[in-house]
């Protein structure tokens, strides 16, 4: 990203300190932190994205049962998420029962 | 999601046996893995999924600051996802270095 | 959406042609567009957009176990692609077994 | 996908449970399923998933126009959700009509 | 957003850096910025977002045509983008006209 | 797109005149819109997109710290939305201050 911090490095700057409070030791341990981050890279389309925070997830003592159920997780959510997004479902589908 | 149930059970049987699956306690415990859902149910604009995972993680001993460290996990990815999903930027703005 | 139509009306022109050229009579029969289009509402987050394509898939003769088949589908695709989407897992998973 | 069935078999068996009871004939017949897992699998990104039910579609005798007709559909709701999804542009664009 | 202040403050804190960063004057003025916010605040379905950027907008000089004129660039490229995403649709496609 | 205007004709024809329709001089001129335009290709994950809107950004004499300030929007409102797009948090978060 040697761009970003070329063309915007005001932004580049801020942006790799939002990256050291997101991610610094706190209620969350670094390992539990990149577990979450590879499923969001996940939902989010980023290959890259996946890869790093896969890496930083395995320094941090993750194994691949670990990031595979975390991959699990966003499966199901995107999944079930596509139910309970809405209540417009009972609307459409309940009158019918009646 | 009664509807779900009356309308399609076959699929609503086999979706209950994929949560089970997914969220029986395994390499991460019940907790890491609903504070992993909470982001995803953030990330694909649920809620509901966001409400009944954050609830789980409660039971499971998650606090405010695990939750809001979650989200802060997912906001951050959505940030950088946005520069690392593709190679396209240094083709793009690379060029005029040159 | 008068709002469209006051606005930007010559957008607002163009968008309504298009939909008469992509729900015209065609190779699919409108009810299968409908359908269709009602998973493509869900995975787009559009209540609004839900109910519009409901409503005509039931002038098309669509039953309610039909729309629920079609958020299945939905549901499903947005289950597997989470796997499916990249081939980056092999090269961060499967490093691992040799 | 072997990684999946290797590192989560659990979780790769029953979401194979819930693609078999999502595919299996049901009101809607195979090929309708099959396109609306296409317009599903292009709203998702998935390229892969794209293939695998362009080419499921297929064997169910659907035709190159009725898979760009899906496509079309996806298109469709993928600009028009952008003015449905909210009522917000009416508090915002109008008011200034008063 | 108070919640977000008091259980991740540092995060808070970084995060508020990023949009004074982000938005202070640069090479593009503070209305176009905000313009493309509120495109962006649409594709992420994100209601509050786009009454904030579109509020700013209005600070900024923008008139109702101009964002409604923005949004329409959002809903081309919604639409336009579920065609150019990929080139998995000459290989699908292609190979029936040979 | 070539396959598209093969198997769809009228539907490409509509797309077109909608694509001449928001893009042509109105409120905004043509460089603010293919910027906005740029963050919603982005968003969207279409790389082909960007490309071809950065293309005709730079003819309309966009710099490229122009080009990354948009993306910089892009990439705040894709972080900040994680927080703002519901009201849920207080409901969850905010009782336990109680």
């Amino acid at each position: 990203m040697s761009w970003f911090n070329e063309k915007t490095p005001e932004v580049a700057k801020a942006f790799a300190e939002m990256r050291n409070a997101v991610y610094k030791e706190g209620e969350l341990d670094g390992r539990t932190k990149e577990l979450i981050s590879i499923a969001a890279s996940v939902l989010m389309r980023c290959e890259r994205c996946t890869e790093i925070h896969a890496e930083r997830a395995r320094k941090h003592g993750a194994t691949d049962e670990q990031i595979a159920e975390a991959v699990a997780c966003a499966m199901f959510v995107a999944a079930g998420s596509q139910l309970s997004w809405s209540d417009v479902y009972e609307k459409i589908l309940g009158e019918s029962n009646k």
